[in-house]
């Protein structure tokens, strides 16, 4: 729509990238301001994007729209750095210790913001947000089924709940300071293994 | 201090067993109108309880002081049930699956004051609510490993975290409608079984 806009000359490209640089400026100081342990507060965040609150509104009108953006811009990004995995490479149970290891330093680069988004979005909404990274999981499991190396007398479905389950259970252990960061990837990786195989 | 007050002769017994029944019929109200789908709402609630706001106030400041106490009433029910379930006696993956089939049954009973929880509690304090319950699960743990029946190489914690992941995990599923109730249970005690003693 936009881009159709932008060819019929209605929408020029210079005030779109304007709008483009601000929704950017907006989503940076979110994420910075959460990394931060601050609290996210409408007129703070407009503050350090360095954007009014009119504009600020314009884009995001409520407090959970900021936050649904913020969370979609942090997803989109792990599906870029699960791309680069290469995940239907090699024998499934490896690709997904790979998966595993990898998605939990971008979990734990954004676990602050899944904590906030936690307790202020519901979780079904949390859960679609995720629904991009969730097709690749799902795509890896099927293969690993079809190889005979991963279990098939539990559904789909479910083999992936549980690895968003276990994933997003490790983030709160380690917000808690039950399990230190540096062993998390390895405990969910042997976990999930755990689940996955032995049948 | 009530009972100190109650004897000094302050606060006399009827007088402190209107406030008890008020926070009965509150709380019952709160429940019912959670696992009837509604929004739990102030006005509504002590409406449907049968007192005055004031009162409602009184013993709750805020709605998520009321929600808190909804947890915190269902989590002592939960306790009630795992002490009629003897998880001292028998082999440890037995008692821990009579343990995750029943407790999927109350977890199921609750499920929707769960989800309303979730989406309005911090998570570390829904956890905490669960404290009294983990207690048990961790004692069942360590006779497990004790007797060679669970794995060492993953922390008691991290075993008892698994179990609460799971178990809620199961419940959003449900809600979602991708898991049928009726499976969940099978399902879930099938997952951390494997968890716990394939390593």
């Amino acid at each position: 729509m936009n881009q159709k806009a932008a060819k019929s000359g209605n929408v020029g490209p210079r005030h779109r990238s304007d709008a483009e640089r601000s929704i950017e400026a907006i989503l940076d100081a979110t994420l910075k301001g959460i990394l931060a342990g601050d609290d996210v507060k409408m007129a703070v965040v407009a503050r350090a994007a360095g954007v009014s609150r009119v504009t600020l509104y314009s884009h995001f009108p409520t407090r959970e729209a900021l936050l649904e953006a913020s969370v979609d811009r942090a997803i989109a990004h792990a599906k870029d750095l699960v791309s680069e995995l290469n995940l239907d490479q090699g024998p499934a149970p490896e690709a997904l210790s790979r998966l595993l290891g990898s998605h939990w330093q971008t979990l734990d680069r954004y676990r602050s913001l899944y904590l906030v988004a936690a307790s202020s979005l519901p979780p079904e909404r949390l859960r679609a947000l995720h629904t991009p990274l969730f097709g690749r999981i799902k795509t890896l499991i099927a293969r690993g089924q079809a190889d005979g190396d991963f279990r098939t007398d539990l559904s789909r479905d479910w083999l992936v709940a549980t690895v968003f389950g276990l994933m997003h259970q490790a983030a709160e252990e380690v917000a808690a300071q039950r399990l230190p960061v540096r062993k998390a990837g390895d405990v969910v990786t042997t976990t999930v293994l755990s689940v996955f195989i032995c049948a």
